[in-house]
């Protein structure tokens, strides 16, 4: 599923410069092409007064499959002024923008971080996070994964009695809920309860005031969120993944609804949004997260290895070699082998000097874009049946040069599995998933895919098998089935 | 007074990457050390929908001495949705920032743009304008010029509603203000009306709505604004070297207090506000106005003239050729030559080569520094009695320095004339004078200072001549009289 | 291997701009820390005249994996003036650098390319490849991998008849012999036989004159260098993957000693330096060549198979997996699985977002350095005895830290294979070997090793098997074995 | 004159780095579209030790008048190695290019550095200077100023014997020449003096070796170069200016064909090639050096104001005001009103922020882009007859665009004054003059120009004054006469 976008032209930043702000009222109209983000976030509080810039560097780091277009960090020191605050945030990658964060010039020991990915041209440097600002109790920073469901109505509200708006995110308009119940409320985690009780849809949020860091998750649980520690250092993260880069242990998975207030004091939960309803989006094990991850208590690994043992038990297919789609379709892929018995190698070279920048040359030469990306390991295929395994096939382009290439290279049968279902519907809550038009899944049955992508056969997994593959049945699965956890937003 | 500037290192765009966000309520503690900008507006819309973007840019370009930190420029289409609007800014040169606009490459007929130069570290992009904003009407956007003065009461209020800022001028809250009158008002004219009445202090704006350009300035007239009219084309500026620039028939100055609004039919005029008591500030026309612009009807280069024959009525000197500091103290010494009948000539040549970026190599050498921006001509000055004629003396250095290289080149004696008056007290509209202890006249009687600048003699522009300089004695000399035209900054 | 360089700070660019020009008569005192490069380069010639910078583009893509440091591509037209010539280069990844010639904004029918890696600071864009010059007959393009071990022979003899040297590089030196040799003979063809009887060394060489592509190899064949055709246009290239991404049939590999010309009418042999003895650097089979190349008719893949089949054979460990470390030891990996009969699986998730710009937080954040490149799969490692093989130890510390990851993530055992032997002595030929001091093995047994890894068991491949490896025993193993097929170069 | 250039948009830099690289050979055909380029040298040698790099950068922002395209440096330590140098150069300004010089991380007390301005498209950085090379003796380092015009004939000579060359620049054919007489001499300073025998043409040449500083000046005179000192330090320059710059005292103007050799021992001087025939360009007190320099002991300032003399004493206009176009007309104008006692005053005001990289927006708006560059101070010019200087008129665009405004401002009659005669003839000697087809003068009459421009009446400077304005017949008025003090470059 990665290789299509290595074709986009990288520029972005460029292009971003030149800031367009798109209609917000209008886009009531059209709410299936809004903006949907996919975004990881960390959160790090030093009770002992550390510096935590280098260490949310590592984090993000840790968190860039989860967006690569901008990211930023906002740090201050709990023993400064309540308004005083430094942040840095701009189009790019982690390793670009934050430099001054791993180099130990952003000092304080309160911090937030983001990563995000947007998949509409919007993507503008206002736009990117952790939004910052300034209210009556001095400075705070938010970073949001996910997407609500109640935005319009919202936005309503807050511009009727005289907001105004400077982004066009989600996030400001959390921030805006927030300040507007501090008034009313005796602190920062009580507003923000009171806050989330107005937010519909899928949201997991680190938010640092002057003095605490919160972590809070959406009722249903769509988005994940995990805390941890390292030394004198509570971290709060999108994925364990993030935990582990920067050595901190994890206490736990933050609850569906709960929200932690971390204090120099310690942690404090706030329940009251718990509910027994949860729909975790079954979309993080099966692509979205990163492979070492575990998510709410699942392995990424095992759930994709298990994904792959399905399709051998169900549609297993004679063959010498099962091989996966670099590196999206490895683990389902191994899992396939061990269940098949038939052994797992690898079939194609990835070049991993094709960056973000990379050009296409012109439009005939798409085929030979993919040539760029992955080369056949000719002996290892050559004369060979294989099955060939990953998570998706989007427009199916990029399989079907792949199945040529790997023919060319002297594969005698290729048979093609998919760790996941067909995606047919779209997704609401901060999940980019392609939009109908772009599916081939929509608008073709299996055989008609199987012709067009020259394979011998062709399996997806069955939706029966998501929430074994999940190890839990408290999953969003909307983007398969189209049945959605909450209701849709206004049109 | 423009020569100590060049010696400041150009980075800025660097370190303003890590945007540090200052602490407003602290301000209070330290308003004299508080944000204080000068800036250039300005406004176009074509009311037969051509783009106005080129123009915006050439508009702005013809303004960039009022502000070299920041630029930006909204546009938008009155034929288009109400909340499209594209904006561009960045700290840098118009001509870095904006090749944009002036290529042709951002559409509408509709715009508003800034330059903006800040005195103190703060210079963010956040705080760069135009801002742009989206409320409960569409899009909008300001382009302020001016400090007010009761910033702080007006935050907290705001604040305490559960206003969130991102930013930490004056044009924030503005914005803010106008967003919640037009929920209350019936238009966009009615709303800023009634937000001016709230503003104390200086302020020239010009606003951009979805349909309307509004230009409008402070009672007291302490910023300047003008509009004119080219084809089918009205624009505002703050100076009238920009209408000229455009290639703008003069329509008028904005009167103080006026609030104009410019739509498809022509402008309106609402003079609710309009006082008798003016105030404008003087600062313009001695150093701050571009030397081919008239400010409410007074043109800067007879005021600057005028400057010089009083010095040279009251002040003169046996000499034998009047000059003045390039470029700040030619017209003076033209005014000084006419007046005493002595013959007007250059003494230095600039050099134009020194940018923004100038490093100067080290401490010591200083006052080699002063000889890389201007050298004396020598034949020019070689036993010569001269007349050296500049509109300020900030810390004196820079005059000592020209002083000692005019005498090492052969001069006989130098005769030192200030155009204006010594500074004394700071400015709190947004003009930046310098704080008290940089100025040495604050501290040191003119016979000291002209004996550490070793000049032969030294006199000032008394400032009972200054509304006979400026054609007018609706003046605001606050910077040389500490007498101010409103309350001011609580502290 | 590829790991350390990780840690390293992608500066580069900036720091080159500095450009250091060594003392190459100074090079003889110390002729181990001398420019060691590897490179890939890259030769194109359409008869029929269509542009083939693109095409270029694309092949040195493919070899970027042979030097990241810079690149660069020279393009002429055979139709057009004798010395035209358009060159781009400069320090960068080849999608950074060559941009314009991907974007079709170079044209012309004949061009080389090149891509570079130097160990040393020497990093200039000076040095950049490739060497554009014009001559007696017109303009000249070189691109060169390999070093030369008679250098300061050469450059002596050379500056005693007064040229003079604008780069450090071997390049130069060339250049000059076949523009001399060129004033006396009859074709380019013939200076370049010529100027090749004075070269001892490695070198693999594509050049083209105003109308010729050259390419020849050292008589040795130290350096690997193939020819293919697509359509129209004739390719050289230093792998065979370089090939294979640009479409065209392999032809054959040049022969050691053999110079090839093609032109217009097709392509013509040279071989009158061909010689009996061989010695191909057998590290480009086990590290520096990629997967999915043949060198000199030898899969790369399958011979790094054969060196885990080799370790499987003889240093068995009794384990649940087998795994690599990626990139590097997977192949080898997979060959010990299918000679033990174990399972081959993943073990770790690589992050492709760690870039030339990581910077590593601090010193003593090195070890988490390694967390932030690689992380493990704990799952697929947990209660498991591993061998882990990878292709080279070199200073120690990634092994051990990968080692410790292990065991943290619950394996039981860790067995670490080898897939060459230990280096132990420099390489003069251009392909970077670690200098001794770098090279734990040169200073320690290999139970000494063991234990500092904190391995189970360690064991290196034997160098008896290099050649059943290579699947040839005309190899050059000068750095395991440190005897040298030529002359060293004198110190 | 320099008006027009604003106009041209600034990129240069991105565009150069496709490097384009002409033909050498094929220049014959063209002498005349060839490279001339106006440069300025400097180089500075600290006989106790001390870094020179900071020095250099004072230096060459003072000469940077002489060329803003390029610009670079080349330091060593003469207790250093005899082949270490290091060298900074790339396009743009000193400011921009050479800040690492300015901040003192450039070491070494023996340097030379240069600016350099290229009329043509091939503005390369391979032709950026200094030219650094190795060569028998260790690294040479040249700075040239000049154009030869017997370069083909010594490209031949040097192509025939083996020559390879990496640049277009003269400089490289004077680096060999010296590089091979050093082989045969027993000096630095004698292989330059074998090599300057062979030049034809002008030239100022700073060459560094690796203990010595040279400076030599071609015979006739044609370019200017002279030397200072500065505490412990010996300077040579373009210009007497750069000497103030870095507060050195000028020794003396360089004698034509003197080859001056500065070492640790003091200056020594050859004056072999010495002539009694002087050609000194008479353009550098025209219009080339800076105001402030004395170029062989005539002051650039006073040589303007004789012109100026000469059209007031010959073409005086009864007339109310002299005044100048900014500021190349300035110091005419002033010698025009010195001699006719017509008071001198500004009637422009110059736009300091329009740099390199204006944009012109549209084509339509050219005349409006002469109003971005320089406006008219109206009440100076209001209902006034006017004198107006300027040194040129190339295309008349400008002029007739200025003449345009003072009229619209009120001007009565415009009275045009040129301090030069009407450029006729080439320059082959490295002064860039325009070619015919851009001369208005070379296809119309002084009257037909007079009624294009708009002007009441039109004078130019007669050529039988170029002498006694220049202080010196000494003098090469070949731009104006035809006729040429050497032979001409074959064609």
């Amino acid at each position: 599923m990665q290789i299509e976008s290595a074709y986009i032209v990288g520029a972005g930043k460029e292009d971003a410069d030149m800031e367009e702000q798109f209609l917000w009222m209008d886009k009531r109209m059209d709410a299936r092409q809004g903006v949907r983000e996919e975004c990881g976030v960390f959160g790090a509080f030093d009770v002992e007064g550390h510096d935590v810039a280098p260490l949310v560097y590592y984090g993000l780091m840790a968190l860039q499959h989860r967006g690569q277009e901008a990211c930023g960090i906002a740090v201050s020191d709990t023993a400064g002024p309540r308004d005083a605050i430094f942040r840095k945030k701009d189009l790019g990658l982690v390793s670009e923008v934050l430099q001054d964060a791993a180099a130990g010039e952003m000092h304080g020991n309160l911090a937030v971080g983001h990563v995000r990915y947007s998949t509409t041209g919007a993507s503008t440097r206002e736009n990117a996070q952790p939004l910052v600002l300034h209210y009556l109790k001095g400075a705070l920073a938010l970073a949001h994964n996910g997407n609500l469901v109640n935005t319009n109505a919202l936005r309503d509200e807050l511009a009727y009695s005289g907001a105004i708006f400077q982004t066009t995110t989600d996030s400001e308009l959390i921030a805006y809920l927030i300040a507007r119940e501090r008034v009313r409320t005796g602190s920062i985690e009580a507003a923000a309860a009171a806050a989330a009780k107005k937010l519909k849809g899928g949201f997991s949020l680190v938010i640092k005031s002057p003095r605490k860091l919160i972590a809070m998750r959406d009722p249903l649980g769509l988005k994940p969120l995990c805390i941890g520690k390292t030394g004198s250092c509570y971290v709060a993260a999108s994925e364990s993944c993030a935990l582990d880069a920067v050595g901190a242990e994890m206490i736990r998975d933050v609850l569906p609804g709960e929200i932690l207030t971390i204090t120099a004091e310690g942690i404090h939960s706030d329940r009251t949004l718990l509910q027994k309803k949860h729909a975790k989006c079954v979309f993080e094990w099966i692509y979205f997260a990163r492979l070492d991850s575990c998510i709410d208590g699942i392995s990424v690994l095992e759930a994709r290895r298990r994904a792959g043992r399905f399709l051998a038990r169900v549609n297993k297919a004679e063959a010498d070699l099962v091989t996966g789609v670099p590196d999206s379709g490895l683990a389902a892929a191994e899992g396939y082998a061990l269940e098949s018995g038939l052994p797992f190698g690898l079939a194609f070279h990835k070049n991993s000097y094709i960056g973000r920048t990379f050009i296409r040359p012109s439009q005939e030469a798409r085929s030979s874009g993919v040539r760029m990306k992955l080369s056949v390991l000719k002996p290892a295929v050559a004369g060979k049946r294989l099955v060939l395994v990953d998570d998706s096939i989007v427009r199916g382009t990029t399989m079907k040069n792949l199945i040529r290439m790997l023919r060319t290279a002297g594969a005698k049968e290729v048979h093609v599995r998919i760790s996941a279902p067909p995606f047919l519907y779209p997704c609401y809550y901060g999940t980019d998933v392609p939009t109908e038009k772009q599916l081939i899944a929509s608008s073709h049955s299996e055989e008609e895919i199987r012709l067009m992508l020259g394979a011998d056969s062709l399996a997806y997994l069955d939706v029966k098998h998501l929430p074994e593959m999940a190890g839990t049945d408290e999953i969003c699965a909307a983007c398969f089935l189209g049945t959605y956890p909450t209701e849709l937003p206004e049109v």
